[in-house]
């Protein structure tokens, strides 16, 4: 009489390369990506997912794999999936997709996972002007729990979470994103609205042929160029949701899902056993496959009924979300303060950005004094379940935001003491993180104050 | 046998103005200003404070008083106040000021507050260019909860915090101040790094001698007029902590303030019934009167040993903080999310601020589906403990930041329902936020597909 | 235009003695026990208490007071309140009475509870056999903070609530107490239900004329006399609510009162700053006077609507309570468990408070090992926000009790050490609670496997 | 490079039934039942267990499987497994046993489970004196969800965890165990201690030989029958923890076991996918198969420097828990109060046991007027994350227990509504829980003031 366990509609081999699943995997945004599979409104759904990079990131003892990592190819999804309702009648464009996360973890016998940050020259990071080089960590699972051998000290229960969760886009929106990025990357540095602190970084990711993956479409045929060019990259969050890095859309959370595309569409993948908001080394949370366990429900016309667009067209839309019940409970942070003056000492307008730029700065420099290398605290923020919020943004000129860190992740009490400290060397932890070679020659930020870099 | 209940250091009496106060407060941060009073670490004392206008703004029915308020009077401080440790021996720049949040609330007698949104061309707000008018709304203390008759269906506890509280700059860090804000507000729009999208709103305040306290000092002396004219304003947070705004700062927390002068000089002000994160109308908080009741601990050395500048000099550090064990409990919440998109569709880079606007305007659309007017909510999203999170910062081009608002503060449910939505006119509450009529001519922000306009 | 503050309907002076105060209180349930006061539906009003002794304990050095303190004259309450809807008609017996706790807390200039046990021919306390002298611990408050010079190395949040709050009776259901309880009275030991273990103190206080205080009715006349002989002691939780102890009744809890009487006739006393579930000392607390901030709501044949009398008559109800939204955050707790076998290895059936006895016995020895005194520890669990849970009550013959203590109250590690503890002296805290003689004969219950008592 | 992942040290085949599994199971508490497996300090391992009934229960239509449950069968344990150091020598008695839970949860492909109540003349459950049938509901798990299709309306995340988990007994705590309970069945109903109000059940479940498995012991031999003459059931936590039934010890807890043979020889079973506090049917919890991921580490001598007897041997201690970071969060709880007084209106001393039963009689009739019937709400609160307090034990002559119940787990609002309910039919729920019939002649327990059973 039971219903039986979840109906697995994705399933990935992890011996296999991504190109060669049964079950065809994407890494672009495009309506015509065809369906892997079919699933009914209220049904209990298996889907599996490579990492991101579809396992070109080893287990091993080099960050060579970063540096040299082909960004064109991620990140690599499981579906699309078709919705359609208990009559069978797909979900149509203006519906909400309504999609229930009631389980996820890791595929059993991957148990473990990556942080990395890439060379300045290939991706970069939040900091990259600051760390330049591509560095990497290894994350073994123990249930709940996360440890690097890399980052010793340091334990913490995983949020788990899919980094990307969307729908398809229709055409309309695909060509309204191409624009605007393509915009941006044509007029970059001398643009007005542009970010200068965090410039060095590659502006936007255009649509490009290398690397391209459209599921079951046959590479090289002309349907499969045409469509290559078109297909959004899958990096940036977007009106279909993508790559939102929530870091909270764990079990027991829903996620309202515009539609675009008859059939919804629906496509995951970038699985996270953890990660820190806003997700600063890029590679920052602990990347890895895993499976997600679904129940999707069609609001019919919840577009309308719920969204209101932001911008020139009815699809300017952002998605909405419900956080689950499920979470690890923390009682104590110690909170880091940044306001948008940069390293430079140079005063920015109510920009976030920096001033987020700069509590990281603080809180690394800080837990420095405590024995870690810095990169092992710059990757460590990346995918710890640490909370970063926009504290006061209308106090000109000055953006407040505040990084705030559990204090029961670490082994020792990290928190300032009021009697004095006793004398003598601080504890200095041997193992450090994986390390490239910087071999480019963009400047990196110094900052004039700061200790010397480990 | 039992400690005295907590001294009072600073006493204020709210049938007098400002400037009429026995313990004279002061509205501008400057090393001379005099210390009203005196603490031993360790003790445990009580502070009480004006609202941030001193008494400007009144319980009554019009938005007047908000939209011709005169801003160089802000904020007015309760301090400094002299720290010395055990043995009398005052607190030395480089120390740290351990200052403990014991207990905060209204005064006795003045239960009540008001969030407001500025007029665009007397300060404005985050969203100024959507909403120019000044808008007001009073909030009643029923003890920890706060009710608005202007905003009626909605009732939340409240996460009751200081918006300021700092030490006083050196001579040198004020120096650095001035000069800073002054090269923003001199190179204004034509800056590269000026986020364009909020560029309605003055840039920085610089010193000005009107409006000007200084505690004890004459108002009109020549050393009056000297520091006047250096003093810092006190409206954006900095090296001195000061205008944090951070809404968690409430019952039990910790704050680790550099030292800059001797005696550290500790000013507080600017009480918070509730805030949300970003503040978002300016004055966005639940503004009061109040009082706090707080100990301190002096970390000699502690700047050293704990903080590391961030800056061309050894002063270019921000304080840290840690968050108490007390703080109301909501388990579900609803997320808007915004990418760095802005409302004429333009693709902006990595803006966290951008972003923030966009997951705001939003969520305002959203509720305002639910019969509430998009002032109301605005104003709303303000001062309720909404959370603003920077969600993602690296996925080029699009940062990603999200507004959480627990569910549980309104009399209805807002979460969008899978089942139809019966037919029939909306909701549609009668009671409004007091409104001025905005005389000004710069242009107003239009979001192109966008319900009208309450 | 804002409403008044709330007001003020019962108000205390604690330089005058209980039966001095201007409005008079009482220390008996009756129901013609004349109110006080009259509060509307949906009113914020205010009411004043003395702490359960009426000023008898002091904050001294001593715990003579304790030792000698008459029970006959506790607890002294607050009110009877009358309440009316909102067009002034009464409460009715067989409506709800729904009072929201709105705020809370010690009254200004008192800021200081005491904890105690009774000495064992005086009241005792749930471990009286073990802890048969009186002790006195005195507590301080720093806000939301308490500390004692007793017992050093502590300091908690206050999970503040009032002891007792309740209706009046009506007079049958005073006939049900006083006959139930007689009938307990004159069973004693021989009855079949008797929880032998506990056996040692007092089995229920009768109506008693000494002591009694009953509004403003004056003492010795013929009316006095009769209502002294039927009024019901205070000391058990009843159907009327009353002594509930429920510790999480806090700032934003709802209680839901049946009414017996016309005008409901609410009456509340017994604030304790803190309590731990099971309040195991007795006077176990931190008890205080204080204040509650209130608001009342009549659901009108609400009784009916909602309760299901058990037992024989449509009198036998309990009150439902709902548990506000803001309390201290504890995220490690450290568990005790105590199965239903005493201390002289006697095997109990599924007998709950055996089980929690044993709990608290292990959870006191633990702790001791710590450096505390076991009255330390007994006075600490008994006013410690610590949680007492029924685990199991099914597995026959145990049941299982647990008692889950905080850890982060303490300034030290109190979790086992999987790696060696050091070897040495253990800290010794010098600090203890204070202690009277017991001068009495009955035997004292001896763990024979305990490591010597303090 | 990647540590392995959990090696599986226990392996169930739930094809196959318990007495045929490959790595024989145990019923019963002995020293001389043989370990299954060894695992050292530090190792990641994992153990999979059938539901306590060996799969006796079946999700089918009928409750029959439940009313002829042979109990002297059950639990069905995993184990016992052997515990070393890194050097590979055996824990010790004397030692303590610190057991991490990394993560747990139901076998993959058996996502279901069943809570039932049993007839009251074949093991009965806490209130089996209203409810004298066998009833059954079946729960499907949707990944941290629980629904049945028996009691709709509510879903639920689960806070999984052990029933069971506990280390062997050595000979001499085995002898203490039967002697003990062998008196109590004697003394029988005369004995001073009964609880009178739940004497309707078997007393204690004393060794018996029927339904004896032990390991790799062949049934019929000399050994066998000695050894299942003396073994103790598994149904009573006990010094060596056991059943304890404590609902918190879910992903992230730590056991503290006393070690009382070489080896240790650790055993669990018993999963539950959620239980309420006292898990009051008895076969109560959502009773499943299962896996546990866990880590020991052995604390050396950690008896004797952590635990205190408590009782005539050194043998008289009890486990200590730690309780985890990851649960369920819920922020509004509704809350019955039982006093102990029962059901006849009889007066019972300080009885938490009565008061509990009392606490749980209130919710059921209240649970009832909203729908649902007696039994369902009876299964329910024994499965749903519900909170069993011991909040008053000192005030004579009344134990104050409380049952809360979080209300976010009912798809209606349950709280008492202060405005009018509308006239009108109550919803009825047509679904119910299966019910056997009671073919015996004890008598009942009847509320004289209840509303009809369902």
């Amino acid at each position: 009489m039971a219903p039986a366990t979840p109906r697995v509609v994705v399933k990935v081999d992890l011996k296999k390369r991504p190109w060669e699943q049964e079950q065809p995997l994407h890494n672009r945004w495009h309506p015509e990506i065809q369906p892997v599979g079919e699933v009914k409104a209220g049904e209990f759904f298996r889907v599996e997912m490579v990492d991101w990079t579809g396992g070109a990131v080893k287990d091993d003892d080099s960050a060579e794999d970063i540096k040299s990592l082909d960004l064109s190819t991620v990140h690599y999804l499981s579906g699309p999936i078709r919705i359609v309702d208990e009559d069978g009648v797909a979900a149509k464009p203006g519906d909400l997709l309504a999609v229930e996360i009631c389980n996820l973890g890791p595929l059993p016998g991957d148990e473990w996972g990556f942080t990395a940050s890439f060379d300045r020259e290939n991706g970069g990071g939040f900091l990259t002007d600051h760390f330049p080089c591509a560095t990497k960590a290894i994350w073994y699972f123990e249930g709940i729990y996360a440890y690097s051998p890399q980052i010793p000290g340091v334990r913490f229960p995983g949020l788990t979470h899919p980094g990307i969760i969307g729908t398809a886009p229709s055409k309309e929106l695909l060509r309204i994103w191409n624009e605007r990025e393509r915009q941006l990357e044509e007029s970059g540095l001398s643009s007005l609205t542009l970010c200068e602190v965090v410039h060095q970084r590659p502006l936007a990711n255009l649509p490009i042929a290398k690397g391209c993956l459209l599921g079951n479409m046959e590479e090289g045929t002309p349907e499969w160029e045409r469509i290559a060019k078109e297909a959004a990259r899958t990096i940036p969050g977007r009106e279909n949701g993508g790559n939102c890095d929530i870091k909270n859309l764990s079990r027991g959370s829903k996620i309202y899902l515009p539609v675009f595309v008859e059939g919804a569409n629906l496509s995951t993948g970038d699985m996270h056993f953890s990660q820190g908001d806003g997700e600063i080394s890029f590679c920052g949370a602990i990347e890895m496959s895993g499976f997600l366990e679904l129940k999707c429900e069609i609001i019919r016309n919840g577009m309308k009924e719920y969204l209101t667009p932001m911008g020139p067209t009815p699809l300017h839309v952002n998605p909405i979300f419900e956080i689950g019940p499920v979470e690890p409970r923390f009682s104590e942070w110690l909170v880091f303060e940044g306001i948008s003056v940069d390293e430079s000492g140079r005063q920015h307008y109510l920009d976030a950005t920096v001033a987020y730029k700069r509590a990281v700065l603080n809180a690394i420099d800080y837990l420095f004094k405590f024995g870690y290398s810095k990169e092992q605290v710059y990757l460590l923020l990346s995918c710890c379940p640490c909370e970063g919020r926009i504290s006061g943004i209308v106090d000109s000129p000055n953006a407040v935001a505040t990084l705030a860190i559990p204090t029961s992740i670490f082994d020792q009490d990290i928190r300032p003491k009021t009697r004095k400290v006793p004398a003598g060397p601080r504890i200095v932890r041997k193992a450090d993180v994986m390390k490239s070679t910087y071999d480019g020659k963009l400047e990196t930020t110094r900052n004039p104050s700061s200790s010397s870099y480990s």
